[in-house]
């Protein structure tokens, strides 16, 4: 167990995807120096830690783990269309109630509470994580009086009283994409297609939300979609 | 994804010790149809996991999942006496200061974040663990005001609503004996020893704690001390 003494330390939860690189972004241009966690918990989408990486190496982040969790996510037995792959990916739009198929058994608090038992045992007293306001509707682990609850529940779990901050939760992808593109982030390193083929499929629910949000800030997204 | 429609349907997280033993007996005199879990989560004494499979066969509990989160427990590179062989066990009193070095960090939260995430895919409404009082001191993640806090935390995570329930946050570790006696639990059947060796230490926090319980009780605690 190593002591970290940087005064803005944090740990955030990077999965690789836009939201939470604009967010190691955001908060390294701030002055933090972080410890980036990714989790393997069975994604069809795991090639969007590759983009994990990337960003890791880009911003000489100096901790970096990908925490596997996808045997004991497997063990829940739940269903979700991001693990099954006999679950046909859902095309709607992104806040379709049938979106609801892609969600995981409570997955953030099982990823938050890896990240908050990561920050207590190397005594870090933030982890940041980037749900946002179009998650509202289908993932209720992204919503803001979750964040508020877990925040207090991990303070009276821990003895460094680690605090969860979301702080994009007032957001819109949109305006993710309006940060990022400010900051000059290459959104090429970003992964988002739930399919995780070749090529973003453009068509279920977070290629078209991803879409939206470029399209409305008149920018073009640099990545290529089959 | 299978829905259990049994009226009185709970989660309960079995360690195969004392504790969660005693309260899995309580569940089912109460009515309870019990899905169990335990975690590998590489502690030293993973032999309780036996003593966790006994108490499901013998109650004919109808599903028991072991869920392993050792690796990605060992990959937040936490220090504890729990997990690591270079550590040696602490042998003061359970709530000792130095008993600390038992801690894994945020162990309880990742453990009921799963058990939750379980609930939630099987449509149960109600997690139960066997926190006590005497966890108090050293334990942050057994005391009542975590356990209300992340109860608040699960309710908004899931669409099941899943409940957190503790009913043991107020009864002492001899309280628990007593209810065990009173049930006729064979606690032969449970393992407390952090050392996990062929028998119980008699040393170690837990082992005093136990021994001081069953004294309290004016019983014979029937596992054989080293």
């Amino acid at each position: 167990m190593e002591k970290r003494k940087h005064l803005k330390e944090a740990v955030i939860i990077l999965s690789g995807g836009l939201d939470s690189t604009v967010l190691t972004y955001y908060l390294k241009d701030k002055g933090y120096n972080l410890s980036a966690i990714s989790f393997n918990y069975g994604q069809k989408h795991v090639k969007e830690l590759e983009c994990a990486l990337k960003t890791v190496i880009k911003l000489h982040l100096p901790y970096y783990e990908v925490i596997d969790i996808s045997t004991p996510m497997k063990q829940l037995k739940g269903s979700s269309a991001l693990l099954n792959p006999e679950i046909k990916m859902p095309q709607e739009h992104y806040t379709h109630s049938n979106q609801k198929q892609t969600v995981v058994p409570n997955r953030n608090m099982i990823m938050l509470s890896f990240a908050i038992g990561y920050a207590e045992a190397h005594k870090i007293k933030k982890v940041f994580y980037a749900a946002h306001k179009n998650d509202y509707t289908i993932y209720p682990d992204c919503r803001p009086e979750f964040v508020k609850v877990l925040n207090l529940a991990s303070q009276k779990a821990t003895y460094a009283k680690v605090e969860i901050l979301a702080p994009f939760t007032n957001k819109l992808k949109s305006d993710l994409v309006k940060i990022g593109y400010n900051l000059n982030i290459p959104f090429e390193d970003t992964w988002s297609c739930y399919e995780g083929k070749d090529k973003a499929c453009g068509k279920c629910g977070t290629c078209q939300e991803r879409l939206e949000a470029f399209k409305k800030n008149k920018l073009i997204d640099p990545i290529i979609y089959g």
